[in-house]
């Protein structure tokens, strides 16, 4: 057997771990939900072993400096495949996307590959990173209750402009002839990206419910509303959502400050 | 001739196509980086063609639905490559990486490959989106003057505690046994993640000039600092920053505004 072939056949043997805060749903929650709707094995390190919080506080101290083949994470989610250690959300979506058989590959088609990689960055800035700075829109290291003031204002804008924005965006990406049919966002078929709009859908629903039950009201973004419950419906997606491997969510990047949702 | 052959023929013909907002560096310049550093011609179709800006304005309507391979952009930058129209700065890059020498393959380095787009994606979120929410804490409709007072503690918490913490990452990162030597970011080689860090540390010293300057003084970030000369110094580099297809900056992402610069 060739290096090469050999490294291969560690890698697959080897497990999926994913080491993320505990007791959240977070940005880790992107990479679960990829493993859970395709039924892939893997564990959750800080919230499923003894190793706990620690094996991620000794990921991201400043003392780690990687090793030959992986500089250190600068933030959780990280997953570690083998000798790959990898961090950044979107990085490791594209990393399992083919693995997991919820991307084309370049080779097959090349659009698709980078489509579902800019389809996913996009609803993560939007949905979840803008999200979050809804109710820190000053610094992440200050509470809330100390950028409440500035919170009340950006909040305003989120709900009338940005939320209104991205949801019409992703609406019209299900309408394009690139969908397939508007069940999911790109050629007809579940990718990643669905699973992140998915998420991030739910994520912001969490956080500003009678927002986004106007907008649903409202009728101007079917096609995202009805991706939402069809994925939420997927048979693997049900289960894990009723199972206990599901974190609440509470004080992460998705918070329901009544006052926030007008 | 097979079909996938006689694809990979025209796309080798095809011209690269930049459309970006004309007349200022913003997120296109880490895409004109990419090709300039690799002397690899491209057409920067707003700044250089009779199309100007309503070549980005048609791309970026309402009505855009894109075509059967490509939902339509949500923002600029785009970058179309024969059949290929995508867009999201990190997304374009990792097209673009193995095709101009910029990042090794994800067959010839596995690691590599998704590395250099996480650290992309890092220097990308602190160091180019937080810079601009810094000037726009509140949002990016309002004016700069309508948000001046957020605006303030915001620069504060970015000179104080972001700044040194992404830094600190990046020095990190060059002292890792992945950098191979501490002369670029991964794999002793340069990368496009050293070509976007390059930029966005030009573009913070631009809008922060004098919190910059200090940073440098204290020594701390050696690395960082050495890596960005290093680069700036490379002839094709070094060229093109001294030519007139180099924008400069002004009211885009990086905004130098006196009282934000403590």
């Amino acid at each position: 057997m060739s290096t090469r072939a050999s490294k291969r056949q560690k890698m697959t043997e080897s497990p999926y771990r994913l080491i993320y805060w505990p007791g959240m749903p977070g940005r880790g929650e992107h990479v679960r939900l990829a493993f859970e709707a395709t039924g892939t094995p893997y564990v959750d390190v800080t919230n499923q072993t003894d190793e706990g919080i620690q094996a991620l506080l000794t990921r991201i101290d400043k003392k780690n400096r990687g090793d030959p083949h992986n500089p250190p994470p600068f933030a959780p989610p990280v997953l570690e495949h083998g000798d790959v250690k990898i961090s950044q959300t979107p990085n490791i979506l594209l990393y399992l996307g083919g693995r997991l058989g919820l991307a084309p590959s370049p080779e097959d088609d090349v659009n698709g590959y980078y489509h579902v990689n800019s389809l996913t960055l996009t609803a993560l800035d939007g949905l979840s990173n803008e999200a979050h700075d809804v109710h820190h829109p000053i610094a992440s290291s200050l509470y809330y209750e100390d950028q409440k003031d500035e919170a009340l204002r950006k909040a305003k804008d989120y709900r009338e402009v940005r939320l209104p924005k991205f949801f019409e965006y992703f609406d019209r990406v299900l309408s394009s002839p690139a969908s397939g049919g508007g069940d999911y966002l790109y050629g007809d078929k579940l990718t990643y990206a669905d699973l992140v709009l998915f998420q991030t859908v739910d994520g912001v629903s969490y956080a500003f419910p009678k927002c986004v039950a106007k907008m649903k009201e409202g009728g101007e973004y079917e096609k995202v509303f009805a991706l939402y419950d069809r994925v939420k419906g997927l048979d693997k997606v049900k289960a894990y959502l009723e199972s206990d491997r599901r974190q609440k969510y509470s004080m992460g990047i998705y918070r329901h400050y009544p006052e926030l949702d007008e």
